[in-house]
């Protein structure tokens, strides 16, 4: 097979594109994405291309743009261009210019895709790019997942290069006589992948000239057993883990027979991302503690009676309502409150009301959610009690009591649990001359 | 945890050997070997050394066994020693001097275990040495399980140095100042496993200093992936692969809902160690060739009509039997052969006997196999007749069809097929004066 042949085969056999898609390139002017467009656009495929300057290497920039879009106007290839102050927006951001770079890059390409209505997106990675990938995943550390490399697919994002080695990439723009500019800063050995291209791979070439085939054999294998596994864990998962509305529950006498398996029951907490130390605990308090909470980066586990539940955490940043004086109504989550004065002194029993001596409050009150070691005064009852007992006692789980509204005084205190129990100090005596009524719905 | 504690707590984690085990150290001298023996000692198990001299380097061998014999010594512990001429074993095996160095010294081992009644012989390997194989593993192409590494227990072999970095070695032996002599061979980039340990491990390091332990995790990762994928296998297999005898019968019709499942079908048969390329064959005859015959190193697969079967190669080697004209009795394979002439030219039914025209014999005769392209000329029948055919006619399976003893005249031409049928052109005639009588049993 010739090189247009191997890309329309693999193109073919991984399914990354139709014959009439329309394709966005992304290319910097070296030499690897030069050569896709090159062969993209002799295979006949509807294609542009789109070009970022990051200006981030001066005149050297600027002759990258030049290059890039002299052969789009050669070829008569629709050509797209945005410059951007990368150091600036770094900076502002307060990240990396590399991840600078690389948010805006992606972000702007979705824009051009979406605006020209493109079907998928075209990167120029190659096999060392992929090779490279599971290597430096090696250096630190990964499991099955991590020897997966470089998706050819991913949504709208193709890299139709992936079965091309480096030397046959460099071979070929020579070949074609494929104009090209190599980025100086790929020859340093600076970042931990220049390390991988320039000390690690041409070592193991030493020993295995044909090493990148080689690799990429070995890629494939792993992928079949990640995919063998998944085949076994997935209709186990969906077994255990029915979804209701938000959230996950998992029987626990269901899960019982797997909750000594540590490696099982990582795979199938793995699109919940919980760590095996978490998943530890999780199997030492399995049958003791119920009520007690496990997290992960995004989600939270509840390990309840019968039922594990997990939620997706929604509320990842502390919110906060402040109510002024002037306050007429107000939201926090899906709760609205509305905000009235009134020289009524009688006794309401809805819960969701509260009626507060005015004279007691400092501005401005606060609606919060619920915090580890919050306790409070309430109605009804002597003494300060724990909100998380408070909770207990109403058979408040976890999730919910997350999402209960908590009123704070300006000194602190906790004046309301809006829908369960206003605290004793707040409440209106023979001495209120003014009512403070907050309503929730 | 101190050393001693860390050596302890392998020990006890990997189940390596009980306390009151008798343990038959391999010592060569090096600093890996001498810190275990140090080690073990110290710890008061029950040890013993038995160190080879290959003769492989001079004068330098004998100071390396001097060494370990003075240590041994000197901490009262009982040693072995047994020299071998390695060169001139391995030049008349035909084999490599690293592999012949390898089985003697590993069959001496199991030979000095045995005979003094040692429970388990401890190799030194650590944990570069692991890393190593799972890089040079990496280097010449693996699937999932060449990402295992070095196994710290393999029947009576174990590992107890596994948990350590080559530079803690080299730490503790300068600490403990314990005497080692360095192989000088050991720094050569001449071997695969010198330029991992050289030129690839170090460049690793620089990228990410503790690259020993991160990749030691990595290792117990794809373990646990390998161990897991094994258990969702395992009892699809059991089910699948029924043991009858000397063979494993499958079901066509249980296999068929897996059979275009590559990846899985490949993970099944894999104790039969059938190529990729050689299951992608059987999936495409499923349903259409039934008395195909698939082969791996140590297997036949045969596609019979409802059932697969699958039997060890029984005869690797090719076997053949010569008969002279001197030859009485004679055995092939399961089957014994009796020899004798007579004047006798009455004509026997009896399949298991051949008489046959002594005049057109051209001793030796041979007994041997059938062979793909084999024909002859069938008493009974006109013309000529392939073997493959014979036997179809006759119903007998490929493996049957294997054992079936074929006797070919010096000249080459099939006389009989044992059992079954004779040639017609080496039938008792009107001529015939002498017989040669072969009954077989």
């Amino acid at each position: 097979m010739n090189l247009l042949e191997r890309l329309t085969f693999f193109i073919k056999d991984n399914s990354l594109f139709e014959d009439d898609d329309k394709i966005l390139l992304t290319v910097s002017g070296g030499r690897d994405s030069m050569l896709l467009t090159f062969l993209l656009a002799k295979a006949g495929y509807q294609i542009a291309i789109a070009h970022c300057n990051f200006k981030l290497r001066g005149a050297e920039s600027d002759l990258d743009e030049c290059l890039v879009r002299d052969f789009a106007e050669a070829h008569g290839i629709p050509f797209y261009v945005r410059h951007f102050d990368t150091e600036q927006i770094a900076s502002e951001r307060g990240i990396s210019i590399q991840m600078a770079a690389r948010e805006l890059r992606y972000s702007w390409f979705e824009e051009l895709r979406e605006a020209l209505s493109f079907d998928k997106i075209a990167v120029a990675q190659h096999l060392n790019d992929h090779i490279e990938t599971v290597l430096l995943n090696l250096s630190r550390g990964t499991g099955l997942q991590g020897l997966q490399g470089i998706q050819a697919k991913r949504d709208r994002l193709i890299r139709p290069l992936l079965f091309l080695k480096a030397e046959e990439v460099l071979h070929y723009v020579q070949e074609y006589q494929i104009p090209y500019r190599d980025d100086q800063s790929n020859f340093s050995t600076k970042y931990a992948r220049n390390k991988v291209r320039i000390d690690i791979i041409p070592q193991f070439k030493k020993m295995q000239p044909d090493f990148e085939r080689i690799f990429e054999q070995n890629i494939a294998h792993f992928k079949e057993s990640y995919a063998l596994l998944q085949q076994f864990i997935t209709p186990l998962r969906n077994d255990l883990f029915i979804k209701e509305q938000e959230a996950w529950i998992i029987e626990k006498e269901k899960l019982r027979k797997h909750i000594t398996d540590l490696p099982l029951l990582y795979e199938l907490f793995s699109p919940f991302c919980f760590s095996k130390s978490v998943l530890t605990d999780l199997q030492s308090c399995f049958d003791k503690e119920s009520g007690r909470l496990f997290q992960s980066e995004g989600y939270d586990l509840l390990l309840d009676r019968d039922f594990l539940i997990i939620r997706e955490k929604e509320y990842k940043q502390e919110d906060e309502t402040i109510i002024t004086s002037e306050t007429k109504s107000v939201s926090w989550r899906n709760y609205s409150f509305c905000c009235d004065y009134s020289h009524d002194v009688s006794i309401v029993r809805d819960k969701q009301i509260a009626k507060i001596d005015t004279n007691l409050l400092i501005f401005p009150l606060t609606l919060r959610a619920w915090k580890t070691g919050d306790y409070f005064y309430p109605l009804g009852m002597t003494g300060r009690k724990k909100l998380s007992d408070l909770f207990n006692n109403y058979k408040v789980n976890v999730f919910e009591k997350g999402n209960v509204p908590i009123l704070i005084n300006g000194n602190g205190d906790i004046i309301w649990v809006a829908n369960y129990q206003l605290d004793n100090r707040y409440k209106i005596s023979g001495n209120t001359n003014k009512v403070f009524i907050l309503s929730c719905k």
